[in-house]
């Protein structure tokens, strides 16, 4: 009965037939049914997350191998569910017994801040006589508090606090219109709001007063851009059509596409996960990474001025970009052949809610995939790149985080992040010194330093599970100009570092010597170049944390203080600042730091590996950010090495192809591109 | 009379009416007449070079100020020839007054190597009866020389030969059959061919030989793949096409596209060249940079055994990015809608030529351009990017490198590098260890570790050509955690340091302090942040140089040896490497070294300056490499920051955008893409 069931649900989900891949994000259904399986035991709760509890990796693996009779992981849920109280309730169900596998009050924990946690305290504060009062002290009358808006937080961590009420604290703005960028009118106080109770339970209120601005709005709505002049109109369409299909098969969330193979996975707090991802060479379907997502970020801001140093936002483990991803719309966000997953999600009240198009698939043109002509005679070899992207983007209150997961042909993976959206701002006085912490981005808006940094979850699986990390840094030979073994000076070699425990793999980037990290397969040699087959991290946007050593974020953010971290693999380590990470205070750290001190001798040579990668950047605002920022990219490879026997792409027919014995002949294949027009008027050379 | 045969010309080669643009390059017809001219008084010459000399700055920029009563620069000619017995003579000529400006015999230099130097090279070296003994000892029979092929090098420098002679190095290889990959198959030996009197004049013979390599062919042309199993199937076609036309214009070289205006130069070294590059902010026409170009490039390789460590080719200043340009093929190379350039040289018998085709401008979709969704009512703006890209690709003998000029909507100019080709290749015996400085990326074949480093001229012209270079870093405040300015240590700021003269423009990369380098015209404030305006390159390719210093790569590519010099502006100081660049010593250093050494005092402050940068990537091949490397992208940005005073590209129509008030009314207004499909079929938002 439960077989069926599930059939249905999946059915119903992905257009799939038969039950859910074991690595299935939980449908509608199995949400309900997990919240109605807790029910039957426990009341007065609210739920804060009901997910996919993913299958151990050993019975996964061991299904996967041999899918006919080793047993089938049970479809199984991870729940976090509230008692009154502020009570948290860690447990897991198991969907196919129909019962509770384990149940739990944690203590001195508090789950993330869902969307409907945020929605409730803009009303709240609106109608709080001691915000009303403080809006008055800044110039905004009693009358005009439905122009006050705000943007609620998780308090972060504040030490006259603790973590025993579930707090949000209350980014206020307020709008003239309300269709006006509220961030262009920051207020200079902060109200404190108790989750749990919906009281407003203190306002921070800054020494020196900042009144309401007075400057006018700016805004990038139509109305505003008619009155500056209006729209450009010399921007003709450029149209991306697939008239023949896309060139990717979609088998229930598994993608397969030329030569690789993902199963597309999505939780509210990670949102896209991507699974068993293998590249067949040859025939042969070789496994490459077991599981890649971006596992957690932190947002610090550079003011150290209170209480500016709680605005540190861990917009997965203390929002989930799951649960803050957009529903996308064809035509706007993505463009051409478009194929949308949904995502599934229980609310607070135990009811599963979907949003639609959460997860965009389609292809891109990428360019010249490779080239070469040779000077002789012109003979000539051109192929055209298609690359694969998965995407989703995610809203953090007043910042959007476009993710690109990016499938090339070659091997590589790529994951390009773009940030946009409005800046976090804070008032000033005119003329006010900002002492190099922020900018003033318009009259009257301060916008302070921060940094965006990523933690990507890298599981490799390169030809296998037992994997090492190397680091690797280009460096100079032996041997001084002028010696016999360095004569002109010109040696140069690849250094190879292994890291061979937890605790030595605490590694910071360094530009200077280009270094990369090679996840490699000791076990499996290259025949031609002998040496470990290997996929290489390429990242080149590694700011370092900040934040000082032993302050609150350096402490909330363990991940963050290294480039590097890698630990052994365990199922239960998915989430490198903890499980719950609001109000954390960072004593003890949790995640990362916490496994690796609990036992830095772990080795992590030859066994099964996850690589923790701390990427981004430093913000220093500026007007040009403002009202709306365009999109600033940021990009990483992980790039095969010494994987292949030779370039793996070389079987995608070429645009342009003719041999130096065609091209004496007269002879040359170009399949080009028919929809390919000059300027002028022209057509390809394919004709 | 010659202003009617410049306007014929002119008319001819671009479409154009009325005179050349002062900065448009030389046509045929331009070529053809510097070198009569040139002929009327000298006789017996053989032409390297007829390029256009540049305006000086003062007198461009006089006549652009003021184009109807400033005098209109005088085209001019720039001519390298060569005389019997090596001589070389430098000159320029004015093609107005039909006179020879300056004519001089340039003693101790040799210019660069054209495609018809090199082209004559194998035909003699498989005649030569002691390459063809060389050729015995390592396993090829004298019957077999026609399959003997060599790649033609400029020698570098190399003590024993000095630079009295212009010679070249020939890289010699065997092709099984004529379109069999000679890469596979390097032979051990290198024969040294004087350019002039077409006689090998020494072989570098190893110590230890390497026979023929003995494996199998390895190719990617439509025979080898169609027995390896034919072309996947699987890919379907993706179409980019305008039907209502390009967004830009093309007036002559001048590209006006979604408020930046460009002019587009190209010449035999250094390819495509940038001009007076502006950007409409709102009615106003910025100018942004007055020139951008790559100026040289050297790729040292890492293998320090003789005679290796004469491997390095500059790219440019010994063959030129124009010169070895490719005449580009509509969907091929180029896809969508196209509009192309060609480009005119000179040849060695004094006769104009043209590669059609050279330059490729287009447009391209660019993914999300802003966006920001309220996440109280989901109301939503989201504007999609359109990227002009302005683009080349030229072949170094064994490697092609793709360079794509990219102006974006937000006012960022992006440079992006493409390599591809095929690896310069070496033999090696079986077993035979490599010593870490080469990879065996098939059987028998040794790919040597090497570095591309690209350096990019960048003429700012922020707001006027006054303008100051600050390296910024990103920097932790003062104070200790627990400090009451610093409490929670989380204070940041960015570090900016005034580079004020010559000598102390010599800059590292720092990916610690994610450093930036900001061009700024001190004298031009922006009213909002009270900050210079600037531009900001935003490089992370920075590896440095590997060769040691004092070696012979670091004394002949001395603008390699850091990734910043910042020079005062002299028309006469384009090559970073000097004008004539084939077998310098290095000893004097020329270019930016001496440039530099001569004042070192040279004031670089708000005055008019040029900023060179030195990046790329230092390659350790693997056997994905080979037998054709897939494009392997590096990237960096010119960002404004401060240059405006809100982001510039709000006025680009959104493709999806509501209000507050239009979602309380249920309006959204959704422009969409009516050409964008559901992979399952349905439309766009916008219907």
């Amino acid at each position: 009965m439960v077989v069926d069931r599930l059939k249905q649900v999946a059915s119903h989900v992905s257009g799939q037939t038969g039950p859910p891949h074991p690595l299935d994000p939980l449908s509608e259904a199995e949400i309900a049914q997990a919240v109605a399986i807790v029910r039957k035991e426990h009341s007065g709760l609210f739920f804060n997350a009901v997910t996919l509890w993913e299958p151990r990796k050993a019975q996964m693996l061991a299904w996967l191998a041999d899918p006919k009779t080793a047993p089938r992981p049970v479809r199984t849920a991870d729940i976090v569910a509230l008692g009154l109280g502020s009570k948290v309730y860690d447990g897991t169900v198991d969907l196919e017994a129909e019962k509770i596998v384990s149940w739990k009050l944690t203590e001195n924990v508090q789950p993330l801040i869902t969307m409907e946690d945020l929605q409730v305290v803009e009303a709240i504060v609106r109608k709080d006589p001691r915000v009303i009062e403080q809006c008055g002290i800044i110039g905004i009358p009693p009358e005009d508090m439905h122009k006050v808006y705000c943007d609620p937080w998780t308090i972060g961590y504040d030490e006259r606090f603790g973590n025993k009420i579930r707090l949000q604290q209350a980014f206020v703005y307020y709008r003239p219109n309300p269709d006006d960028c509220q961030y262009t009118y920051p207020l200079d106080f902060l109200p404190i709001f108790n989750t749990e109770t919906h009281e407003i339970i203190h306002i921070d209120i800054p020494p020196v007063r900042r009144p309401l601005n007075k400057a006018p709005p700016i805004n990038y709505h139509a109305e505003a851009i008619e009155k500056e002049g209006g729209f450009r109109d010399d921007l003709k369409p450029i149209n991306i059509t697939q008239p023949e299909g896309v060139s990717f098969k979609v088998d229930g969330r598994i993608i397969d596409w030329q030569k690789w193979k993902v199963h597309i996975g999505f939780n509210y707090r990670e949102g896209l996960v991507l699974s068993n991802i293998t590249f067949n060479d040859k025939g042969t379907e070789r496994p490459v990474f077991w599981r890649l997502s971006l596992a957690e970020m932190v947002v610090p801001y550079g003011n150290p001025e209170h209480p500016h140093p709680r605005k540190h936002a861990f917009d997965l483990g203390e929002y989930g970009a799951g649960y803050m991803t957009n529903s996308l719309t064809l035509g706007c966000d993505c463009k051409g052949a478009i194929h949308y997953m949904d995502a599934a999600f229980v609310n607070r009240a135990g009811e599963a809610t979907s949003i639609k198009n959460a997860i965009c698939i389609h292809e891109e043109d990428a360019g010249i995939l490779f080239k070469h002509t040779d000077f002789r005679d012109e003979s000539c070899t051109v192929t055209r790149a298609r690359k694969l992207v998965i995407s989703q983007i995610f809203t953090a209150a007043n910042y959007e985080y476009c993710v690109y997961w990016i499938f090339h042909q070659d091997g590589t993976i790529q994951l390009e992040v773009k940030l946009t959206g409005i800046l976090n701002t804070y008032p000033m006085n005119p003329g006010e010194d900002l002492h190099g912490w922020g900018t003033e981005v318009y009259p009257g808006v301060n916008a302070h330093n921060h940094q965006h940094l990523f933690c990507m979850r890298v599981d490799p699986n390169v030809d296998g599970p037992n994997n090492t990390v190397f680091e690797v840094d280009a460096t100079r030979g032996p041997g001084e100009v002028g010696s016999q073994e360095n004569y002109h000076g010109n040696a140069f070699y690849a250094k190879k570092t292994k890291l061979a425990t937890a605790g030595e793999s605490k590694r910071e980037y360094d530009g200077s010597t280009s270094r990369t990290w090679e996840m490699v397969n000791p076990n499996k040699i290259n025949p031609y170049s002998h040496k470990p087959v290997s996929y290489k991290l390429v990242s080149r946007e590694v700011p370092g944390l900040l934040p000082k050593e032993g302050g609150l974020v350096w402490r909330r953010a363990g991940f963050a203080r290294h480039a590097i971290h890698v630990t052994k693999y365990s199922d239960d380590q998915i989430h490198p600042a903890g499980r719950h990470v609001p109000q954390t205070s960072g004593t003890p750290s949790h995640g990362l730091p916490a496994w690796i001190a609990a036992n830095p001798a772990e080795n992590i040579d030859n066994t099964d590996i996850v690589l923790w990668h701390t990427f981004g950047l430093t913000h220093f605002p500026a007007p040009e950010d403002f009202p709306i920022m365009p999109a600033e990219p940021m990009t990483l490879l992980l790039r095969p090495r010494n994987f292949f026997t030779s370039n793996p792409c070389m079987d995608i027919r070429p645009s342009h192809s003719s041999t130096p014995t065609a091209v004496a002949k007269g002879q040359a294949v170009a399949v080009g591109d028919p929809a390919s027009r000059l300027v002028g008027g022209g057509e390809c050379c394919a004709k």
